[in-house]
């Protein structure tokens, strides 16, 4: 990995996620890119949030694959490429069960609030532009997610935002998916079973993955409950699959789509909004995408929309679009 | 194929379906089994009607397979081992496009009034014992529905039922595909290239034929409407896969797990109502089976269930189940 | 079906038969086409043996599909559109695990004597050409193979020959899938068990099917043992994996672009060779397909080659192609 | 990623690979994990070299993934629980196209010299203890079979050897895929055009990956021909796919399998031969294993052997079993 800037990592030692429900680590190391000429120049500099997909967290960012470009390698060749420098800070928000989804949650831990902690955290050990005009949010997945609702639910802190291949209109991107994961959390014998597979598994195969992909992990973070053993509802009765439609409800007031009336507000203060998704995604999303993109455009909301032919998978190529987009928004 | 009984394809010329709007035959060929010592008796027999799957005919059940017994050979084993001898009728439902649900609809055709039409027109020809108690339905897939629907709606003609993998729950059986045939229907550019590219396809490839099975048939069954151009409405935006609530509700209303209340009544006069799934279908029927089991069960409503380790295909060797119980129960 | 011709199924007793070793039936149901006009006519006419592919019969040509016209609809649909006309005949070489392949082998039954006797059972029934000049073989998949293969062993019968998607290169058709069929095979505990679990399996799945169709019936035709236990030797051994050389060699010997050279003399009496494949075929018989096409072209045979894009599944649309031609050439 | 040894990344310039014909760096980092108490001991350690697999890199046994433990975590967990401590040097046998499999060729570059430059540097470097009886290799999938061919080439430098899922039996490794491979190649117009789309793809898809892994880097590394516009002879007729037997005959050379008898005298004097495979390889891999245990076994070449159930994909899991064996080999 040749940069021209450089990746320091941070010991982020999180006050919000201490004592977190899963005993997940309040310590992550945070790997912080700065741009070139950040060493000599003493100015300041516009930071970009980068929040991982589901199973990934901060660390994971800096991995070395000949073939798919890291996030610090991404940043450095938009900056090396023209674009005004940033720095960019891989944030994380994983547990154990693979991802916080970014919001605050009594079954997981204080993950939104972790992350204005880390803005906190950033803006005090590096030379920032230290306000929300200076500020984005960026994330695939999972972590497309989070940067759109993170930024409709704190204006104050975020004024750019984009998203790749983010959950969206759930209806379509986990909904569908319920039966399957119905027969495989019954073939682990219940919830109970499934959970410990899980945990147990020298190997997460795609049999366990998906269901934690698509409804596992959403219900720690749309419909907790700490009246139940795990602390949360599951969105179907487990043993036939029917649909809860009060648990649905939940999981639907966070639905991006949904949200986006709610904080039009929010929305309308962000000098970018960049929205992504392949057209094929194998999660969907690509629907969620065109309708979010309705309905912003309903809503007067300006926003940037890109649509590419390939689907959800190591589609890191396509983050210098965000990366580009957000160095120029943020700039001083 | 080695009977003991025999099959005579009667041609059924339909009052109900002349002037279909898709221009579907109204002479169809109806296969009728009638049993070993039918001719030389003098005898009246029930009569059970069954209703092929999507993509089927009357005529296609008497197809020969080596290895997948047809609907004759079961019948027939079915009475060599001791049944109380029937008739079975296999009827005809089949339309352009795979089905029609067994229902009239503005969009398809009157397949409930055919269905109706028959039973006179059987009992007319044959030697049947002419009352409800003695007449059974039985089905497989969206003839399993047509079944459940049939016997729900016209408690006077038939007096048991069987379903075998039968659509039920259309959130999992329908929803959840939704989205695989937006993405089919957008890349043949719209509904009527769809439509067209079905229609001219010298192969009806499985890319083709899901969206048919799951969205387009249904539409024309659940929400036909003379207003649009090919007779019905989708269930969502085919340009952003957003479901439509109002022509989402249509459909539900079609559904056994929701009719099942409304239809308690009719439910509770059947001599026999015999549910099964495979626990690996395809379509995630076995989810709305035991849904409807547990719906019938908490109407008091008495019935058999049985879930088998197979999927959605090929299982015509679980139909001795149903033939043997309704050839019990129909009996003079 | 509505034919302007008609099917007569005969009722074959075949003395080849007698006694075979599978038990298989030595009298066999033939459907015989006869073009419109036979019945009136007094003429004679050229007949097409129809050779059906692996899993088939002579009588499942006959099955109707509303998608999938059968080989009587075919021919009569050629013949309609202006085909000399021509007796079709529906021959019948299956067996118990699926295909004979058309030839003479000690662990099934003396195939190839089989279709000599019934072309003289035709000859002696219908009023056919009886000759080699107005006698054509044709055929899908493991029938494509066996036109190809009787045509080359028997010119003084077969006068014009045409293969769809049939078993050609060996090495690509049938090697290549050697190690899915031993992890299946092994799964049931040894060849015993893998036989047996076919014979008692009430539906032949998928998993079951493939190491029939690529193996089992391969062994059994082309490398037969009266001394082993099944009457054949695997073409491997069935703990490892490894290829046993000396009974490749064996199948070797009745590969068909192996075939080419020896039975050059053959194939150069042939008024047609029509071959063609789908590019996408999943058994690999299209790179067949190219190799036979070559060896014919540098052995200076004249031959037809088409491909099309399309896999090995449910291509009887494209049997026009093979139909139209071979009315052409044998036609008085 | 805690660890009680630590990892020092070399920077390691190899002269052997100066000049290589595919422009691939000849300085490659190389991550050296050396256990616990090195920095204090004063001892000499024994090393085992890792080669990883087809599309890894040194560096890339690093990467850090929360449910996938990396290298350094292995060894360092193995020797945490009991095992003598031992160095680990992550070798790096990449090309541009994805693996070298660790051999001379004029078509990639002189990577078993580098492999031999390596140890000299290593043992120039570090404590290590000096002889081949202090000294392994080891390796997964393309980096396993490395490690055999390395050892039995090697015999004066290695002293025990390992291999996780190696490529061996190449009829069922390579062989078995290469009609998928002659698909791809022709669906890019040609070998050219193959490579061309390799090279400029900015993501690496499966339809592409499949034919590099199982045909043109083994190409590359064991059929080279500087006469051939891209230095190597494919196995095969890339129009027709029939198979180039001259080109096969060189394969084969270098399958562990055939090499075994030749080398084994070199085989005999390894302290520990450790070779396991998944039951389910879709490589078809178990099968080679199962092959060579067998000729190892006929020659009274002492070894290990294990079989697990599992595929070919993220088994790092199962590495604790050859690294604790080759720790206790190779100790002073």
């Amino acid at each position: 990995m040749k940069l021209e800037g450089r990746v320091v990592i941070e010991e982020f030692d999180c006050e919000a996620l201490r004592g977190n429900p899963l005993g997940d680590p309040h310590r992550r190391p945070i790997p912080v890119y700065v741009p070139p000429g950040y060493d000599e120049s003493g100015r300041r500099y516009p930071v970009i949030y980068w929040l991982h997909g589901w199973g990934g967290t901060g660390l994971r960012e800096t991995n070395y694959n000949p073939w798919i470009p890291s996030l610090p390698e991404l940043i450095d060749r938009v900056i090396r490429e023209g674009a005004p420098p940033a720095i960019l800070v891989m944030a994380d928000v994983f547990t154990t069960y693979g991802h916080s989804q970014c919001i605050n949650s009594s079954a997981t831990g204080r993950y939104e609030d972790a992350m204005k902690e880390l803005v906190a955290y950033v803006d005090a050990r590096h030379r920032t532009l230290p306000s929300r005009d200076h500020r984005g949010l960026n994330g695939k997945s999972s972590g497309g997610y989070g940067s759109l609702v993170l930024a409709m639910r704190n204006p104050q802190l975020f004024g750019a935002v984009a998203s790749h291949s983010g959950d969206m209109y759930f209806e379509a991107a986990y909904k569908a998916d319920f039966w399957r994961a119905v027969d495989v959390i019954r073939k682990h014998g219940g919830l109970d079973g499934y959970l410990r597979a899980w945990r147990e598994a020298p190997k997460k195969t795609d049999e366990l993955v998906r269901p934690m992909v698509t409804v596992v992990c959403m219900a720690m973070a749309y419909s907790p409950n700490p009246q139940r053993p795990h602390g949360f509802d599951l969105p179907f009765d487990p043993e036939t699959g029917e649909v809860d439609e009060a648990v649905w409800a939940r999981w639907l007031a966070w639905d991006p789509v949904v949200m986006a009336e709610r904080y039009a507000e929010s929305l309308r203060t962000l000098r970018l909004i960049y929205i992504e998704c392949g057209s094929r995604d194998q999660y969907n999303l690509h629907h969620g995408a065109r309708i979010l993109r309705g309905r912003l455009a309903r809503l007067g909301i300006r926003h940037e929309y890109q649509e590419f032919d390939d689907d959800h998978t190591s589609v890191n190529y396509r983050y210098v679009e965000s990366l580009r987009r957000l160095c120029a928004v943020l700039r001083a």
